[in-house]
C-alpha cells in the first residue's frame, strides 16, 4: 500500500461529521487499483453494496451534505464525470464542474500541481482525469485533500477497474473459481489490463479472445502467470464462450490496423449476437466498459445476462463508496 | 394519448416518496403537447399555478430533494437548459449537466439509445434536447425513466408550448374567447405552430399577420380549420392589433429571403414600437419566445404588456410543474 | 456609494428569511470597489472572517438554502468561476452554469440586458464575467436582481481586489503602516490597480518594482499621490523587499515587449526565488493573483510566507460574504 498516502491534517480542511476518520481510506488518494489490499477491496465493495441498498431504498441521503467535490476533467468523458456527480449529489454533496480546461487558465500554462493547490482552497476532494500518465500521482503529491483518479492516459482509472470486479461480485458472487473471458482488443485497452490485474488475486481461469495483432501484453501475462493465473490465448470466441462466467467484450478499432481490409476480416469475428449468446451459459454475464459500437449487437440487449446497463449503475456505487470513504464517513 | 408511455417498474428504479404515484403523469414521457387532454392541461397549469405561489411565498423548496435531473443537451439552449436547472434546483433536486456532447463519447458514434440507457443508471428524470425530429420519442422506448423533450428540431419543443399558454392563463384568465394575433414568421416557426395547435382546444380566434412567403402552413390552417377555429390571414399588424388579446412576435430571419433587399422592405413592417402598442387594447399581453433581435424595440419593455419576461419566469413553474408530475411528487 | 443602485421590491422576487433585509448590502449591485465606503468595507471583512471561522468549523451550512446563483461568464475563468460556485454551495445554495455563452443564443445576438432580464426571471442573484468594460453596470441597470462583477475587461475585477486586500488583513491585521510593494506588470495589471486604490484608503507605504515600460500608470499615482499615500519607484526588488510587509507579484507578459531580446533582459529580474526571499522579512506575506508561470519559483511554495494558495481560498470567503450580504442574510 505504498501509493496511499497519508494526508496532513491542516487548517481549513474540516470533517464535521468524524464518525470513521478512524477508517483506513480517510483522507487516502485513490491513484492505482495496486494501492489496494485484499481486505481494502473486500472492504470497498461492502461499503458500494450497502450504497447499492440504499439508493434502492430511499434514493439518496444526505450523507456528504456540505461536502465538495471539484470533478477537474482534462479530456472529456461525459460517462465517468456524469458518474461520479450522480454519486456525490445522491450522498447530498455538491459539485464544482470544471469540464472546459482548453478554455481555461489550466490550459494557459498553469501547472496541474498549481491547479490543484488552487482547488483544494474550495473542494474537499478532487476527482481527476488527465491524457498524460501519471497525472493522478503527481496531483496527489501536491494537495491535502484526496485525489480520485477519473483515468490518466495509458495510466489507470481505477474506478473503471473496481466497478468491473464489483459488477462481477454482483452479479454472480464470489469471483473464486470463475472463468472470465476477455474479447477484442486486449493489446491497448486499459480496462481489460486493470480488470486481469486485479482478478488475478482471485483463483480465476482468463481466456483472451483477439485478432493476433490485438493480443494481451506478455508483460501482462508474464506477471499473471507468475501468481498462478490460468491464462489461455484464443481465435475464436465460440471454443470458450461455453466455458465462460463472464464475456468481458471491447472494441476493436479500426485505427489499430495498418491494412483496412485486416480490420474488415476480423471485427466481425468479435460481434457478440443472439446467436453467440446461444452458446453461453445460462448463468453468466455479458460485460463491456460502454460505449459500444457494433461490438455487441442491441438484440442482445433484451438478454438477462446482457450486463452493460447494469455495470453504469454499479459504477455509481463504487464510487459512491469511494467519495464516502476518502472523506471518512463510510 | 397513445404516445404516453407506462414506464415498467424496475429493480433499481425507485420512489421514495410515493406521495402521488397513482398521478397519470407518474412514470410519464413528455414527449409532445399532442399526449396530453384537456384535463391533463388543466392539471399540469393548476399544478404551475402553486409552484408560482409557492416560489413567491418561500423561493424553494425540497419536494424533490434527493432526486437527480440528467439535463442532455445535444446542442445549445442556454435558455431551455437554465430553465430546467432552475425548475429542478427550486425543487430541492439536483442536476447532471451534459452540455458537451461534442466533445464526448456520444459523438464517438454512441447512439441516443445507449446514452440514455448509461444516463438512466444515475439520474430519475432525462431532459433532452437533441437536433433530430422524434429524438425524444426515440428516447423513450429505450429508457424507463421519464424523459421530457427540450426540442427535438423541427419536431416539438412541448414545454415551450405550454408555458405560451400558461402565460396566456395567468395573465387574462380562460383562454375562452380570446383573439391571439401572431406575428412574425409563421412558416418556420416551431413555437407559433404548437401554440396554435394547442389554442385550437379553446374557442378562440387566430390571426396571422406574415410576409406573405412566411405565411402559416396550410397544413396547420387545415387542421385548425376541421375544428372550427375561426383563423384570418394579414400582411399588416395594424387590422388586427386593436381587437387582440394576445400578440406573440416571432423573429423574421433575414435568411429566409432569397433577395435580401425583400429581407429590408419587409421586416420594419412587423416591428413593434410604442406607437404600435398605441392602438393595443389597455388589457392584452406582448408575447415573444427570446431571444428577440429587433422584432420588438426596447422602449416597449417598460410597457405592463409587455410579458415576453414574465414568459421566462412561467416557463421555470410550467418545468417544475412537469418534473413534480413525472417524478409522482406534485 | 452613488453606484449603489437599489433595487426595487418586485413581485416574484423574495427573500424568505429576511432576516437582514435591513442590511446596506440587501439587493445591492457589487460592481465596483469605488463604491464601498471604508464602513462597508470593514463590514464585509467581518462577515467574512465569520465564513472562514465557520467553514473551519463546519465546513458548509444552509445560510443560502433554496437560493440560486446564475454564474453567467461570457469568457472562461476557472478560477473565479468555481470560486463563486464553491461559495454558493458552502452556503447550501445551488448554481445554474453558464459558461458556453459562445455556443449559445446570447451569442446568436442578443443583448446582455435581455440575457440578464430573461436569468432574473431563474435566479436570486447573478454573477457576471464579460469582456466588455462597463458590462456589470450595463447589467445591473436591467435586472432587479443583484449582479455581481467578476470581471469586466479592462475595467474591474472588484471581488479580486477584495480578497487581495482581506488576505492582507487576515495575514498580517490592520493594514495601517504597511509597506506593500508590487512587482511586475504594473502598466497593464487590473489587479494591482484596484488593490493600490484599496490600500491607499489606508495610512500604506507603496513601491512599485517594474520594468520602464511597465511602470504604474501616472494616472493612478496622480490620484494616490493627492490622497497623500507614499510611493516610491524601483527597477529592483532588492533595493525595497527587505521593508515590505507585502510583495504583490503579478505576471511580466512576454507580449508586452516590441522585442523579444528585451523581455529575456528584464524577465528574470522579477522572478521571485528562495534566495530572494531571504532578503524579506520573517513577518511578511508574497502573493500572486494567480496563475503564475514562473514569477516565483516553486522552490518558495512551502515558505510560510508564500500565501498565493492561502489567497484562493480567503477569495471563496469573501465570495460567501458577498452573497450572503447581497441575498440579505448575513
Amino acid at each position: 500500500m505504498t501509493m496511499i498516502q497519508e494526508k496532513k491534517e491542516t487548517e481549513g480542511t474540516r470533517m464535521p461529521f468524524g464518525d470513521r476518520r478512524d477508517s483506513p481510506f480517510y483522507r487516502r488518494d485513490i491513484v492505482s487499483v495496486l494501492q489496494f489490499s485484499d481486505d481494502d477491496l473486500a472492504y470497498i465493495f461492502d461499503v458500494a453494496h450497502e450504497m447499492r441498498e440504499m439508493v434502492a431504498r430511499i434514493g439518496a441521503f444526505d450523507l456528504l451534505k456540505g461536502k465538495l467535490l471539484a470533478n477537474l476533467f482534462y479530456e472529456p468523458s461525459t460517462r465517468t464525470s456524469s458518474s461520479f456527480t450522480a454519486a456525490m449529489e445522491r450522498l447530498g454533496g455538491s459539485v464544482i464542474p470544471i469540464n472546459e480546461v482548453t478554455y481555461s487558465s489550466v490550459s494557459k500554462g498553469e501547472s496541474l500541481p498549481d491547479t490543484v493547490r488552487s482547488l483544494e482552497a474550495y473542494a474537499d476532494v478532487i476527482v481527476l482525469r488527465h491524457p498524460e500518465q501519471g497525472a493522478s500521482a503527481l496531483a496527489a503529491r501536491y494537495t491535502t485533500k484526496p485525489i480520485i483518479n477519473a483515468g490518466d492516459g495509458v495510466g489507470e482509472h481505477p474506478t473503471q477497474a473496481l466497478l468491473d470486479l464489483f459488477t462481477i461480485i454482483e452479479e454472480l458472487g464470489d469471483p473464486q473459481g470463475l472463468t472470465v473471458t476477455m474479447v477484442g482488443d486486449l493489446k491497448y485497452g486499459r480496462t481489460v489490463h486493470s480488470l486481469a490485474r486485479l482478478l488475478a488475486r482471485y483463483d480465476v481461469t482468463l481466456n483472451y479472445v483477439s485478432p493476433d495483432i490485438l493480443r494481451m501484453p506478455e508483460s501482462i501475462t508474464a506477471e499473471l502467470g507468475e501468481m498462478g493465473v490460468v491464462q489461455t490465448v484464443h481465435d475464436d470466441l465460440g471454443r470458450v464462450i461455453g466455458d465462460s462466467d463472464v464475456v468481458y467484450v471491447t472494441r476493436v478499432q479500426k485505427e489499430r490496423f495498418e491494412n483496412p481490409s485486416d480490420y474488415e476480416t476480423v471485427s466481425g469475428a468479435y460481434v457478440i449476437t443472439p446467436e453467440t449468446m446461444r452458446s453461453a451459459k445460462e448463468r453468466m454475464v455479458l460485460m463491456h466498459p460502454l460505449p459500444r459500437v457494433n461490438e455487441i449487437s442491441i438484440e442482445v440487449d433484451d438478454d438477462p445476462r446482457a450486463a452493460y446497463f447494469r455495470q453504469m449503475e454499479y459504477g455509481m456505487y463504487v464510487r459512491m463508496a469511494l467519495l464516502a470513504l476518502v472523506l471518512g464517513k463510510a
